[in-house]
């Protein structure tokens, strides 16, 4: 499988990001939803942040509060000493009855006319806003329908993982929706055409007790309820995709079917992609899949990072026979990487 | 708190209901929906059943398997010996990469003029029957609304626990509405009325990364799509309820808001059940809860069966100022209780 990674990557990185606010510093520019938008190509960026460091006896958390109706982040400091509490994971803070994050995200917007070169707005779009939200806002997925861009994110607190909606149509205002699926739900994302009257979402519950992480499709009569709940795949017993498997770019029609650049990892979190091609009018059903990665870790900003080892991607465009597929790179940086949709198909094992 | 356990009970046992086939024995009739219908006081228990053993060198375990087109049950087979699995819990079977169990669940339909005394139908009510129920359905749950009785049940298959929909008018011909809230998902009730126009539902979804076992409120414009979820109350630190909490029998109005009467565990899986009161037009607002349980297990069938110290309810019915909780006791037996409602309520302490 050949793969044209773009020679301007990374994209975007930390540094190129303005932090929400002087005591913040940014560790994370990845996992973008993408889109088109008045002629420019807009990355909708996680972008994740950390207190700065003051005193290093202490560990700085920021978690989103409510004070007179008003959210924002509010900065709590644990003892590094504290024989309850576990550090060893540098992005969470383990109590004996629940865990908090060391950074939290918010979206933030990058514009593009090229596709490349991408200019970062100095401002959060996007802010993490709701009880559901109070760890943050991370990994949306775009898709326009109609004349409205459909955003699906992870809602992140103490309550759980859900899937969020925001919509817009001009990416100045933003509606919320509310919580579509209740958690732990992640990875979701819609098709980007009604399917047999229905809004159809790719999601990616996990099975407590019994089915681990897997993909799902759901079909809605509106987007903000759901039901239908069909399995489409779950993580093999081995192999690239054996530690877990969800959705990636929401899906895109070919001659053959949609085709779903979707990530799945081993059990040592090595973060891949691969390609499934759904049928077009019941796109729950899989009709063929990639029995090995078309895209693993290799380029410097994948190997190494915050997360080593990971490509992900929360969005892709296509252009005549050529999937640009933007993809967050060791949980740290956004690259481009642009692909044939021809070879991806020609690469699918029938299930 | 008063508590009128029936002298009748256990009302049903194994040993009252026929096995579905010859060489299945039943142990275990328990957790059942109930309902008014034509008169009748209709129970629609989950029967757990066996196969029966054979060669006791071998553990059989029932999945439920479709050859050409048709759903029935197949007995699988393991050695007892084999180094590979575990059979340290009798209720299920434990590969290194999965886990099957060594029972199936089907409904069954008993019927009362006084409540009290049950006759157990000779064959089952409805059978597992699609690729989501494959280890079996439990725990049914009953709503009428207009002329229509909603049953949400849990469907359990190696793909996870999903909350599926029949819907019945006379209890003899059911239709499957499909998955309404995916994995992991289990206690799901729908309110007796629409609420501001719409189906509400009480739902228990699990935070595998955080969150736990939590109870949630959703809301759709059709029984059949859930969107508008919202927290409701996790597990608690410490207490009666610190293991886990869940939905009990479908909620009922009283002068003050709804009554939900719950469920909820220690970590050691002690089952009580408590009171929950819910705003009457935001019933994802709760006003006051049981501090302490209103019922623990104390009656020799509770205390001791399938599973020790159990009660668990699936359905209530409303008799003037009492409630006639029916429940599983020890996930083995169906048994009732009479409380008073004022009773309840006054116990509840605001939240």
């Amino acid at each position: 499988m050949k793969i044209d990674r773009y020679p301007q990557n990374p994209l975007v990185a930390p540094l190129d990001v303005a932090p929400s606010r002087d005591d913040f510093e940014v560790i994370g520019a990845f996992n973008a939803g993408i889109t088109e938008y008045a002629g420019e190509i807009l990355m909708l960026m996680r972008v994740a942040e950390r207190p700065k460091c003051g005193d290093p006896a202490y560990c700085p958390v920021p978690v989103l509060a409510q004070v007179e109706g008003e959210w924002s982040i509010e900065v709590q400091h644990f003892r590094r000493d504290d024989p309850n509490i576990n550090f060893n994971d540098p992005r969470v803070v383990c109590f004996p009855s629940h865990v908090l994050l060391t950074s939290i995200s918010h979206f933030r917007l990058a514009r593009s006319r090229d596709g490349r070169k991408f200019e970062v707005e100095s401002v959060p779009a996007i802010m993490p806003a709701h009880a559901s939200e109070t760890f943050g806002i991370e990994d949306p997925r775009i898709t326009k329908i109609g004349d409205t861009y459909y955003i699906v994110y992870k809602a992140v607190s103490s309550n759980g993982i859900c899937q969020s909606l925001i919509t817009t149509k001009d990416f100045k205002t933003y509606d919320r929706q509310g919580i579509v699926l209740c958690p732990e739900n992640m990875d979701s994302m819609l098709f980007p055409e009604m399917i047999g009257g229905k809004y159809a979402m790719i999601h990616r519950p996990i099975g407590a007790m019994m089915g681990g992480p897997m993909m799902w499709v759901a079909y809605g009569d509106d987007p903000r309820h759901y039901g239908e709940h069909h399995f489409l795949i779950g993580k093999s017993t081995g192999g690239w995709d054996s530690g877990r498997v969800g959705g990636g770019a929401p899906p895109f029609r070919t001659e053959r079917g949609w085709l779903e650049i979707y990530h799945a990892a081993t059990p040592n979190d090595h973060y891949c992609l691969g390609g499934m091609l759904l049928d077009a009018d019941n796109p729950h059903k899989m009709l063929a899949k990639s029995q090995k990665p078309i895209m693993e870790p290799e380029a410097p900003y994948e190997v190494k990072g915050f997360k080593d080892n990971v490509v992900f991607t929360c969005g892709a465009l296509v252009d005549g026979d050529r999937v640009r597929i933007y993809y967050g790179a060791a949980d740290e940086v956004m690259a481009g990487a642009d692909m044939s949709i021809t070879e991806i198909l020609d690469s699918l094992d029938p299930v």
